[in-house]
């Protein structure tokens, strides 16, 4: 049956080299636990500054995975 | 005490009739080891197309339920 | 003369089958002491949730009307 | 490779029956020269109204069809 | 490393004195569980109404913490 | 037969004391012309300055009642 | 005492010159039955096309007018 | 049968007069190729600044058409 | 080098003849003290209403200007 | 004349006590080189947690203050 | 004549390696036909996951050009 | 004392390597006379074209800063 029923969490990334990598790492850190992920839709983007320096990329994304399936 | 508290979950329940139905898919998925859920809020329709014909009908809902009552 | 005035007011309408049927019930309270109605825009849907089941179809539509004429 | 390029376009179906039925007519049309169409995104829902009765559910929907493929 | 991950989720908190109070009820709740909050974003605010006064303030939330230390 | 409608109404409350109080201030307005108010959705806070202090709270709420019960 | 309460309308004015010439409509509709009409605020402005060509600006303002006063 | 299909395109005028003439612009070069045109919704306006001087005023509008009638 | 960075500010403007005029009087305002100004995008517009007609048309607006160049 | 122009800042203020404090607090920092500061608009209202407990709320504000008058 | 009319279209382009390239991507496939492109603006960025991994990066983005000019 | 109040200022960087890249310029614009900025959030991304080529990355953002400390 095709009408799988799909989850959504909220997770914040981070990272000191790209924002495709801190989402890289919000979907490593939710994986551990998590099976059948699909997709990181990014929400917010944003960069921490340190010493006038933009230090470490932030990606808040939502990810789905599936719940129900057969 | 009447200041409870609630948690919101989001979910995405499909269905092949209408979004009603995939509303309801949702909520049952979720059910199964939920309980006071209370509302369910859609965030989101989409109709999936398969060979030029709209197939599965999808919900983005948010649920709300009672972690806290007295 | 062509440049008429509209009102535009909010109204929640409830029905047990499908949101359909819940903004033709907003439609039809409102249509008791309102004439010229001419649309219905939906701005929120949820559904109301009863023993874990989802019980209450509910639309909080926009509903505009003709107050000036000619 | 699976890098595809999708295309966005935005129509307007409608029907005297449900938003499902009038989502599926704004495919249909659609399709006469589309092809590859994977997703109807729903962006607005409305109900025309004609003597204080609801007579013309809208759908206003984002389609989405694959333009380069390999 | 300081490339921590943070989880969010979604409250509701009441209280029938403040809508601050509502979300320390809100933080409060989670916190028996969750460790490493951080912050509590204030997503909407309502008011429940009784016999035609204000009784229940409350406080929707996202509410951020720590899945990833070092 | 709970298939209740509701009417929303949009006002502004003001207090020198809080956002708390120029909501509840916006209800008691109201109350006087209305029953079965159910809820006031907080739109918009703002604080008006004078002397370069702030001294009105202004709140923009939402407010629900039944039109329609049975 | 200052704590006034505003109530907020949303109307719909049309004119064949300009939305300026819509929204000055629109109040002068309202104005008939409300006084201490006090701001204007621009909501959406589209334009009627009829033959190929834009034949009415209208412009959607949320009115606002004072309830209470001293 | 009146279960027509729209379709709807986004597009740019430009003019050194109003925002007026701005969307009339837009909607007079879409009008080349497309019939049926029926509104233009205002989606954003700007003002292009030179040597410190308003000079080209903009509105980016979403033009609907009929692509379906009977 | 072409890789310039620019700064945005947020003013309104006001004018008793339209909406362009008032947008105009926010530039030049501003435009005392800044240089290289390129765009004001429009963010809300509103009217005030005196006596039961509207007297002051009022243009939020963003402008951006290069600080930094070649 | 009365066509004054008026600029807006975006601050942010914090307080132990509450968001109405929290408000106040930025107001007073403004004020402090800013004359004819008019309204503070609520942008973003959060609260800083540190040991499972709600100790800093912060509102994000736009302050509105007279550049022009006459 | 610098009042010209630039219409816009929304794509979505992917790449394995970064948003930036899925960008330029749906650049790439939409300049095939089109002349005149001037920006591609970022409507949205997700990344697609198989097997626990992101694996396709992918940006929806609206690209205008010109369609009339001098 | 930890109630410290912050500015946020809006910019927009550009680079031709990467949004990364144009973020950090914005940065390090505004740092030559800002001190203890914190971060950047990212409002909208987009990508000038150039002869069908996507040529300069443009990041704008807010940037925060203290203005308050003690």
């Amino acid at each position: 049956m095709s009408e799988s029923v799909y989850k959504i969490i909220e997770m914040v990334g981070a990272s000191t080299k790209s924002w495709e990598d801190a989402t890289q790492n919000a979907i490593n850190s939710a994986g551990l636990s998590l099976r059948d992920l699909r997709i990181a839709e990014v929400e917010k983007l944003d960069l921490k500054i340190e010493d006038g320096k933009g230090t470490l990329y932030r990606a808040r994304v939502k990810l789905s995975f599936k719940v129900l399936s057969d």
